[in-house]
């Protein structure tokens, strides 16, 4: 199900015992992106990609598997994988009072999905620890002509 | 499509100029999760569901349609309004990344939807605002059995 | 199944026989726009909305029916009406190939459908007129962070 | 997934470090209608052909892959692919008002998506440049009998 | 289900006793393509209209009605009717086999469902009566650019 | 995608040259039937399935492979590829007047898909080729008990 | 849901207390093929649709209702109800046993839904009476030609 | 697409030139049971497995493989092989009145597909030979507790 | 979207101040049976109906829509609201586990989703209480014949 | 459609001849949750794996198989399988029932499917032994922010 490439760069990085967040210090990018590129829903700069790939052992002729753009998305309509679901029931619950809250306070437009940030975070709680995922897009106003 | 009850708030509000701003200060409670309870996705205590109602100059008397537990989601499968499609591109292109890095910080389980908080801000930047949703849910390790 | 609004403005305007090129003149926006706000996929200023109004004879007191953000797209996956279907069929045709020249173009990106113009023309030909569809979008980068 | 000569050419003209751009140039033929015989959605005659496989390098036996008629569509009734959903977006969002438009000017009919071109551009715009589609396909009347 | 229009139409059509045969004889039309009015998938001349209505002894105010363009298809993916379920099981089976058997003929194209006209004949027979469906669609031959 | 017979078949009728107007003469069947059994949409008789076998240079050991009964069916719910898409939109746009029409002149019940025929003509005309589909099948009346 | 005739149908049924196998008796024909005329599923001759509504005390005004060809079908694609989901089931697990069966005994063919009769009986059982449905259709074997 | 032992054993049983009625003479059991043994719909008894293997002259260690529980069903939401669709289509159209015949009969519950057998006969008819498939599963009512 | 008696019976359970749990006392069946009635699942014996009507105050003339057998099932192929969900996703978790242990635990067959009886009781523990859900079905093998 | 690994380990499984009680007793933990490992739904400890791996005689360096965090679900919308659907099913009929009593029970929330075990017992009873399935959930309330 995985492409080919993606299941040699997961092999490689647990050979290496190495985490994402390793990989940010050794790349500059954020982990999250590294693993878009892993999954290949990112494309990397040839820089980027020889980073990437020195880091975890594999030849950097490799790279312009990286950096080619990818044909993105998951595929099945609703995902059956728990932790992806939820993201998915968020939107099915929260979506439109997201919708009018976020109209509210920008207009008519939708916040980007392409420039955009999504960052996570280990919030420690004595009641259970927490992920906090930052989202960040442009907004853009529809454009009127 | 939207429930009555819905209808009704949102007319009221609009009457009244209220934004959901407005309401988080009169209802000591987030703008998103109040918009949630206009949109019957989430359920007031009597309390609450009377401080909204007032707020927006509708009878207290309507309490009760604000208490009871909704049937939730929004239903279509794939959404067509393009600022709730974002996100669920943002989940079809970084799902999988996500699922990585997650499992990576914190092992086998997922991010709580339902002990979940959801906040929307206005980034200011020159070159163009910027909407920042920040999540945060419980993190629930599988139980072993 | 058209909203109410879609459908008194739709009366409106075939009472008073004017044409979306009449309006165009009339409102100081292109057609395509305007039909885009009588269907409810776009919304229109204070100012806007009282000159569309104006133009067919309908109150300006219905103004905020077309200034309030809309809930966009027309719902069905796949489109049974034969003209829009040809669009659809267009992308499930050339998709890929245009997702290729765009990124040899301009790399991993999108052309955003937000700040975005669409322009219908008329080509006179002896062989039989054509329908020119003229898009314009900007080009978004995938933003690496 | 995609088809092997497919690959087989994508890899030929990357290897030759051609752009589509080039193979314009060479076959005389437009980029995206070079780019559809690529991905076989458009079938080529033997001079096409041979032209195509001769500029990135492989054997000109390979023509009658090119030459057949194909079996045409992308397949995924809602695409995930960014890029490509975009398009399907604005028929969600413009579809009703482009055919309303369409057969104000034209009268009961479609475009055709057979008797069809179609054109990418670059327009470089210092608020960042823009991708401009040009569609152009006859106006087929519907046939009264 | 059907539009009221339709409805109407059927109605004062049942009411006079008349067929489609019948009105193809006052209407000077196809009893199908008068069908396909009826049911407000084809779209009629201001004379046509009339004749229709008169025939059936309903307004000729309502001729606005059926002179507009549809908003056409069935809907349903699958249509449950076993008589329209035939047609679409015939294109399940036979439809690699036409497929291939037109492009023989005709070189890469399609058969238009605009520019074409649908006959139905009783073909008595002592072994059981045929029912003879003609379809006559001009071929359009793919454009190339 | 296609059987593996299929392929075999196709590939060695190309290399005979051959068309289906060819195998016709051969064998004695229509082009159509033939072709449907080239795709194992129909069921040939061991004395068909050799003559088509010899006339395109293959062992007639394989007559088997086309005289058992096929699963039958394209599969994908909608077809992709516009020439057989126009088939599936014919009956979208005018299954419910084909449906009137049947109806008035049979009464209830379906034209049979089983004791069914199907030809393909091609009409020369100045102003563009037509193709002409005729479908032929028995009425078969609903049986009340 | 159901079309208004049927529910005015079954509500005077059960004002009279009659089963359908008390109509079976008044109309002479099958009970399950009676049910079939309440559900619109089945068309009756007028004569027959008198004495339905006559037996039930209906004027015989409505017999129209019955004698029109329906729209038939259930519409959703996989039942929810159990009792009818049962069948589909059945189909799920026997229905290619069942294919290889006929086949074996009748050739490349079908069996008719169209000629066609089915029948309900109790079985009366000591371990649980058992419910037996008969079905018979006439075998249509594949025209070639 | 079929399993391998399927495939293993509908070959064995074609070189043997046995039905699927002498292997009902040979394992004792009915050729419809069988068959569903052969698409693993059903599991045998180890004796039953050896019977059936030896009889198509299979070595008896493939036994496990018919022992096992199947994961079952034909997958496909809407079957599109015309023989199987004409069941489910039968349920489109006589579903709700079996239902109703059923419900009268018996009570709220209904037929078991599990305790369930399936025969089919032949049954010789001047006027085209009849299918005639009989059906018996215990009725199941509803428990209430 | 609820049927009119349920929502009746809901309102008038409400007005009562009601709960499921007082019911069972009132009626000597079990809660969720109860609540089964009320959204037209299960159907009451005309004594069971009775009780149900008299305990929340409404006309025991009612009763005929409690005891027909319902057509049962939500209808949406994946329910959007989350507690609803969960159960789904149990089973996308861990149904291929429970068919493997219920099938070495029983042989071939199923649980009863007719022959069943479902409790939900809360277990009360510091940790957080716990929703415990009892499902017992009858086990039925698979009939052989 | 089963992993490599699920293959080898019930392969293994069988060959040993144990049962998942007999892995129960050998690794500690209920028979269900290591079915549900086996199929790549849960992910065991580095001390589990091996133990599930040396008691069915399995190399113990195939252990990072199964601590890897699975991707999970089971794909397919509607499950055809008869035993999995029946839980489906459930859902279909007592679904609303369960949500009405759990809320009634419990507030606005839901019941974990991650702190969540589940249970399978064989109740022996006199009419036909029983399935009993117990689920324990966490009860996780909607917070409020």
């Amino acid at each position: 199900m995985l492409p080919e490439i993606t299941q040699k760069l997961l092999a490689a990085k647990q050979e290496k015992g190495m985490s994402f967040v390793d990989l940010e210090k050794a790349v500059g990018r954020d982990e999250v992106w590294i693993a878009a590129v892993f999954y290949r829903q990112a494309s990397a700069s040839q820089a980027e990609a020889e980073k990437i790939l020195s880091a975890i052992g594999l030849p950097t002729t490799l790279a312009p598997e990286l950096t080619e753009c990818p044909l993105k998305g998951l595929g099945p309509v609703v995902p059956t994988d728990p932790l992806i679901y939820r993201f998915y029931e968020i939107m099915q619950v929260y979506g439109m009072p997201l919708k009018s809250v976020i109209h509210e306070k920008f207009g008519d437009g939708i916040m980007s999905a392409i420039d955009f940030t999504l960052d996570v975070e280990k919030e420690e709680d004595p009641k259970g620890d927490r992920v906090k995922v930052i989202m960040s897009g442009k907004f853009l106003p529809y454009k009127k002509w």
